[in-house]
């Protein structure tokens, strides 16, 4: 048995993995199209920031690590064609050449590539691009012409456009880096997966640090004058045009499915490749898994929502599945943290105008509670917003935003798994969290907020299943 | 209709609480023996480390706070005996007159006493107490005594019985104070709620700072001679002697159930009060909640295990109840958490020994992971035991220690929702969990912890549900 996984990030790394843990006679091949195999996409903003030193020690595991498990890497590989009926993969090497892998199964795990949203003027052949100060970061290669750039050309002033997760974590290395940073955001808050009122917080941190926030900025065009760039377009009073030594352009990814496509694979939503629970392409013997193909939602059914943890649980879903198991991915919640200088910011599930989406009749409701007892030193207070539906009392979302310390991170995850289960909001007060004064509360921050949801529809006279 | 609800601390307050929540047209009052309603027992510690400061700051809610609910309290007021038929409850006021109170529903909040665990020579009317320098620590009134020993007394040196909770809570707060401590516990390794392997990291986090503790000591009686107090008993390897200013003696508590089965209550497991999981005693219109009852457990059934969130949501129940609701305690997991020092350890759920006493088939393994992705700064290890059934492949319990910080006191309480739900341990992997690089990993730490479990269980050819 011969299993290829094409992709050297989560989901190529992940199906490598579990079929290699769970029968180790399985032969394994891993077709990666640059030299960093399962290096930490995630952690690239820490590099910059000079938190993670040096940039080697970001691979979640070393070469030789990948290798002990008796997977073999074909690295700065191209898969350039897939022959379904054949079983065959052709691949470009860095010579140029190509080659021909027979295979048994294959796993296609090729990610996505970073948009740059229609703006004017950047990327492709004739756009602005590294070399003139303009970036985008999704990989290894961005990750060394980025510090490159701030290497030789010593930036002052910096314009990012997003305020996503990468564009928020950016903001800080930068400015750790000493570099003015402007950030532009489209939309009304930064932090775009948050309500505003949860995101106002974050700007808040940003602002607090330096950061120039410059919300509701729908970017047009990048250009490039005596050295130095210029993003332009139209804001809510009119137009803007800032201008910086450096552009870094982060505003979320489109999946990469031409090699599938090619091979007779569809398209679903945000043009991902459809798979089934089972990572199945409906191509025979070809699985798919990560950034490149849709997301079954808990909530939402099928859905295109890219996040490391969920390329991770399909990959792995696929190794088990292409060497003859049958797993299937439990679905994802959307589940997301991000540390903005001091603050942490958290999600899990829907949001009311999801929740509307899908069909559903939810209601939100903020509370704030510390973290732990207030008459234990650094208490600080936590940001919770609860989505219920408002029909059967149901848990739909949470957000959290608070101090880093305040355990933010692992409390989201208690609504997560209490998501998994479709408690409803007034059975969380029936869990038995932990508690201790410097860390918790008698009853969690998590159950105060759900008891003020509660409350908060109880006094609105909408029934609510009370146990 | 009059809600009379005998007891200040957690049960008591949150019947009243929970009573006036939901239908503000109830009278109710709260009999409190001291003076202290409301007052948080677990943050005792924090005012002798002198972390909280005054003492007044260790009440969850004000006297006028409460009052501001609706509530009326009868403070310096013991209840001292139930007429069930008549529905009277007769008090001794603090000028040692007799009252009785009419009511329409009872909840009997009496809480707990420290044992002395049959220890000679001290408590009673002719052991030593306080003024000897030989403290319990349960109430503000125990607070304020070992307080004024302290200042009048300047103590140099203590010892402490027990290792639970409170005694190592207090080993902190003391070595913080310049005490030199010596800690004594019966068992062979201290926080024995933990499996030794993991209560020998607590240990050696107490030998770090300066803690002499002494494991395997059966102390035997406490004498006074020259001002100086001596704890004797037997050790593993004969007998033992320590002489110290100061003797604290935290191993435990005994359920007060006097008041209740004088009226006809019966007791149950650890000689606490019967109740069904409504908080009904059986006797009419008769409540009763918190550290004087029994404990509904969702894996052991009926036990006794006093706990504050328990008894929280006992009170809660006993509130709706008690004004016609239908209310049901969810059960408890024995979800514990406790700071020693730098370090923190968490359990809920079972542990083998537990477990097999229910009837269960259990193994158990442990990991260690980090809290973070080991590039980004200040990565520590969580070592984490997993007990899991090998006939169904369900959760059972989980047990964590690791540094303040790393997040465990709220990674217990994925575990606790986990259980809660009767997951099995494999399908951990299923949840969706948050990750970024200063706060997680791709695989949580709970499920590096959950995977190995399974691949240790898989190892040995039992057979496990995979999904």
């Amino acid at each position: 048995m011969h299993l290829v996984a094409i992709g050297g990030s989560d989901a190529g790394i992940s199906t490598a993995l579990r079929a290699r843990e769970l029968d180790p006679s399985v032969d394994v091949t891993v077709v990666v199209a640059d030299s960093f195999p399962n290096f930490s996409i995630c952690g690239i903003p820490y590099y910059f920031s000079r938190e993670v030193d040096p940039w080697q020690s970001l691979a979640h595991r070393t070469h030789a690590d990948l290798e002990a498990t008796g997977m073999r890497l074909r690295l700065d590989t191209l898969a350039t064609g897939i022959d379904v009926s054949g079983r065959k993969l052709t691949v470009r090497n860095a010579d140029g050449s190509d080659d021909v892998l027979a295979y048994d199964e294959l796993m296609v795990g090729t990610g996505a590539s970073p948009s740059t949203a229609g703006i004017a003027g950047i990327g492709g052949q004739d756009g602005l691009g590294p070399d003139d100060g303009v970036h985008v970061l999704h990989s290894m290669g961005d990750t060394f012409a980025l510090e490159r750039y701030l290497d030789e050309r010593d930036p002052r002033t910096a314009i990012i456009v997003g305020a996503g997760y990468v564009g928020l974590e950016m903001a800080e290395a930068l400015t750790v880096r000493g570099l003015a940073v402007t950030q532009l955001q489209r939309g009304p808050e930064v932090l775009s997966t948050l309500d505003p009122e949860l995101g106002s917080l974050v700007h808040d941190e940003l602002t607090r640090n330096g950061v120039d926030v410059v919300t509701g900025a729908r970017v047009g065009a990048v250009t490039r004058a005596g050295g130095r760039l210029t993003v332009a377009g139209e804001d809510d009073s009119g137009s803007f045009a800032r201008t910086a030594d450096l552009v870094l352009v982060v505003v979320g990814v489109r999946p990469n499915t031409g090699l599938l496509t090619a091979a007779g694979a569809t398209t679903g939503p945000g043009g991902a490749v459809v798979v089934d629970e089972r990572m199945r392409t409906g191509l025979p013997h070809v699985w798919a898994a990560g950034d490149g193909v849709v997301t079954h939602h808990r909530l939402l059914g099928v859905t295109y929502l890219p996040l490391g943890t969920t390329a991770h649980k399909q990959g792995r879903v696929a190794g088990e599945n292409a060497i003859g198991g049958d797993a299937r991915f439990a679905g994802s919640l959307g589940t997301q943290v991000v540390k903005v200088f001091d603050l942490v910011a958290a999600r899990t599930g829907l949001r009311d105008l999801e929740a509307v989406g899908a069909g559903l009749a939810p209601r939100s409701a903020t509370a704030v509670a510390d973290d732990h007892k207030a008459y234990y030193p650094g208490a600080t207070p936590i940001s919770i917003r609860i989505t219920g539906d408002t029909s059967d009392g149901r848990l739909l979302g949470a957000q959290l935003v608070g101090t880093r310390g305040a355990e933010i991170a692992k409390r989201v995850d208690t609504f997560a798994t209490a998501l998994h289960h479709g408690m409803t909001v007034e059975a969380m007060s029936d869990l038995d969290l932990s508690y201790t004064p410097p860390l918790g509360s008698p009853w969690d921050a998590v159950q105060v907020a759900t008891q003020a949801w509660a409350r908060t529809v109880r006094g609105s006279a909408i029934p609510v299943d009370a146990h």
